[in-house]
């Protein structure tokens, strides 16, 4: 069992800079995140993506500000539960909670901060009524290995990059690629819209636009889909795989099973004071929660994880008072031994 | 009669953010600063000193946060009335606001953005009944130019770097110069309080410690000072100029008499939505405002300013409604026609 004094959920931007303010606090912090690495969206989505918002940051990458907040937060030195979803959270007769993952991985805090962000992230269905019975029976979401589709039929769906790039890329490994797009135009890169029209044109793709798959075939596997066009009507089409790539949605997951008072797919919390939740203890902050006026930018997180760091500290020491310290003044003390601060004035008597 | 759509009293981290959100909304802004130079504090008190808990940044000097954010706001091309005192405020028949500096420069704006963090620095005045006679009149609490004391009697009171720094300056310039300091210790850089008990020791300053100055006496000058020392009495000491070097305090200054409602030395806002204070149109951000929970964190500033802006533009546009759009997303359109964007997708069509 993971023991620590704020458990974090969500290791994006928000959630990085809880481990630094709780350690101003000398609060020992943990993160669990779906994600096999740090960092959130910022890593997992658009780590080359720049931002321009960040306050003293006329521009920076996402991945660089999450590798600027690694560094930031190094001396507190976090725990991560990484690759793992926060699954069910349980409250124990020593008022702390237990979180547990979809692996089973328990933690054990007196605080918990929901840095959830938009939630984790999942693949947009298209609404075909027996889609979900096909699910790993020839329909996929995401392409995980090329080489299970070597030599295959392949129908992919969809209109941007993402359905554009694995169009080409499965040109040279399927026997038989299908592009199928309700559309006439396409949201891509130039380079990968000229790129199919031109296997199009050489017959290495098959282009069908104006179209929509309706309609899923097959016993135990795949063997076929329907196509509705828009003027040449029904077309039949055999293929081994269905590929819908229609992009990621967000969801709040487990989390919003939790008992926690939800507006629209997020997290209600108290602005006027802690950020806290319906429930004691539980706080939600950046993008997960909502209140009167919630702005979802990276920089409201950060002060939020601020303030509900406070908050947890007079939870944790019911009878301590907190002083607050600048940084500036009091320096930065690691948990692992280092020290950053300000050159010290000298106090000297002379006669 | 300068015009903009936001007023933002103050120059600091938190005023000049301001700019670039307000900019994001397309709103023009204007700063006043009563320090000749933008960067509040940063700028004027610690430029060098580094900062640890600005997110993203391990370390950074107040001096550079200060040139990033010009930076990153120089798309938005904000006015600046440097050097002059945000002096009074009046309410307009079109519901907008007047502002009239110190020196008369007089700004026009619906909203106006108190972003003045602790206020101006003020000297620290020892308790002496009559000084307020003899301010410019052989008592100066800053000195401004070192020449004024050439050949001169001059006594400097004080335990700090001030007092320290200025007792070994003036010691080549002033015909005398005696240093009177409350205790025997003194509170500054190790050289400088080495150099003082040098100094000291070949005559060249008069160092009188456990004593302080309690008495101004002249006329329409000052001609001399009665010490009071712990063991050895009263002495009376013939001298020029009289030089209290205490620090500086920090003042809320005129803003205090602009009907807002203060609370220990701040103005206190509604953070449960806008950071809008009693009066409708005049918002409060950064160290200047206090509410429940309140840090007085540059990164609250931030967040602060932000929200603040979202609200101003409701007040200024009423039946505008406002879709926040990422910066990733939208990129920032500067008002000098700069555009900084993300790499865009394409649209294009292929058949």
């Amino acid at each position: 069992m993971i023991k620590t004094d704020i458990l974090i959920i969500g290791a994006g931007p928000t959630g990085l800079f809880t481990v630094f303010e709780a350690g101003l606090l000398k609060l020992k912090t943990h993160l669990i995140d779906a994600l096999p690495q740090p960092g959130g969206q910022c890593s997992e989505i658009y780590p080359k993506k720049p931002i321009y918002d960040i306050p003293g940051f006329p521009e920076i990458l996402a991945g660089q500000l999450v590798d600027n907040l690694m560094e930031q937060i190094k001396p507190f030195n976090p725990g991560f539960t990484l690759g793992e979803r926060a699954e069910t959270i349980e409250k124990l007769e020593d008022d702390t909670f237990l979180v547990t993952t979809n692996k089973g991985t328990q933690h054990n805090a007196p605080v918990v901060a929901i840095a959830g962000g938009l939630g984790s992230f999942e693949p947009r269905k298209p609404p075909i009524p027996n889609i979900t019975d096909f699910e790993d029976k020839g329909v996929a979401y995401i392409i995980r290995d090329p080489e299970v589709y070597r030599d295959k039929r392949v129908v992919i769906a969809g209109g941007g990059d993402s359905a554009l790039d694995w169009t080409i890329f499965l040109a040279d490994v399927a026997s038989e690629v299908t592009l199928v797009h309700r559309r006439n135009e396409f949201r891509g890169a130039l380079d990968s819209v000229e790129r199919v029209a031109e296997l199009s044109k050489l017959g290495k793709v098959n282009l069908i636009t104006e179209a929509e798959v309706k309609e899923l075939k097959g016993d135990d596997h795949v063997t076929a889909v329907g196509i509705k066009h828009k003027t040449k009507g029904d077309i039949h089409l055999d293929t081994d795989y269905f590929i819908p790539l229609f992009g990621l949605s967000p969801k709040l997951g487990p989390i919003g099973n939790w008992g926690l008072e939800i507006e629209k797919n997020a997290i209600k919390v108290d602005n006027s004071y802690d950020y806290q939740t319906n429930i004691p203890g539980i706080y939600a902050i950046g993008d997960v929660n909502t209140y009167k006026g919630k702005l979802k930018l990276i920089l409201s997180g950060f002060h939020e994880a601020a303030i509900m760091c406070q908050s947890a500290y007079q939870r944790i020491f019911p009878d301590k008072k907190y002083v607050m310290k600048y940084t500036t003044v009091g320096g930065v003390e690691g948990f692992d031994g280092t020290k950053k601060e300000a050159k010290k004035e000298v106090v000297k008597a002379i006669i």
